[in-house]
């Protein structure tokens, strides 16, 4: 299994939620992770994507760009929880569609990662876009803590 | 069938994310709505709910206050959406859980209602609370649109 398998199996057992969702690994760097959903298990009435699917698949590539980052440095990672999410619903998802998260830039990721060496607890703002029929439909701000563990 | 039962065969059949998430309405009025949900099929990698979950819940949550309340006006709504989301995770939440969405105020609800009549469109805030073990967990606001269905 490659990384990006290992990771899709990793969500599916630790969060069954995302296998309910159909969610997909489609692709996976420390800086980059793209998820795929099938529109059928997220359905709304309206027969678009329910909002409460599109902020759960934003969640997990933001989620999965923190753990590949931090798996990157080796460290044992006591915790990584999310502490606060904003969500902006632009417009409706009618197929299937994808979140990627991304760091803004190679100096935001940096300054996470020296904030964690340094104090053994960092915050991290991390953008979540939803696409859909190459259409930019959603956006996902959220913030992200991570915490070394600690020796007993 | 009482409206409460009405409204969560609804949830289920409309939206099936929600009977994947075993959501139940446990109460139900025109001016607050409770949701609650199972832990196990929103569990995640550190045993609480997932955070996509508890959002979801709580989006239903407010869905079916906004639901509630128009179904009450007797009005054709075209179509009532999620704009805008933002949560704040306080506290994990270890166990069985429910999302309570109410309006603010009497007048809040008013405004509302009256701005939908006058204008066909209108927007509103509403607020839903994640408890857990009888203490305050999570808390959402969201922005809803709702529109009355034009004559062709």
């Amino acid at each position: 299994m490659d990384a990006r398998q290992v990771l899709e199996a990793k969500l599916h057992r630790e969060i069954p939620l995302s296998q309910a969702m159909g969610v997909k690994v489609s692709d996976l760097s420390s800086s980059r992770v793209e998820i795929s959903a099938p529109l059928a298990p997220n359905i709304n009435h309206k027969r678009t994507a329910f909002g409460g699917s599109l902020h759960s698949v934003a969640v997990l590539a933001g989620w999965s760009l923190m753990t590949a980052t931090l798996q990157e440095t080796g460290a044992d990672v006591g915790y990584l929880v999310i502490q606060d999410s904003h969500m902006e619903y632009l417009k409706p998802v009618p197929s299937d569609f994808t979140a990627t998260a991304a760091w803004p830039d190679e100096e935001m990721r940096k300054k996470f990662l020296n904030a964690l060496g340094r104090k053994g607890v960092a915050r991290a703002e991390v953008t979540a876009e939803i696409f859909c029929e190459g259409t930019l439909r959603a956006r996902l701000r959220a913030q992200f803590v991570a915490e070394i563990s600690k020796a007993d």
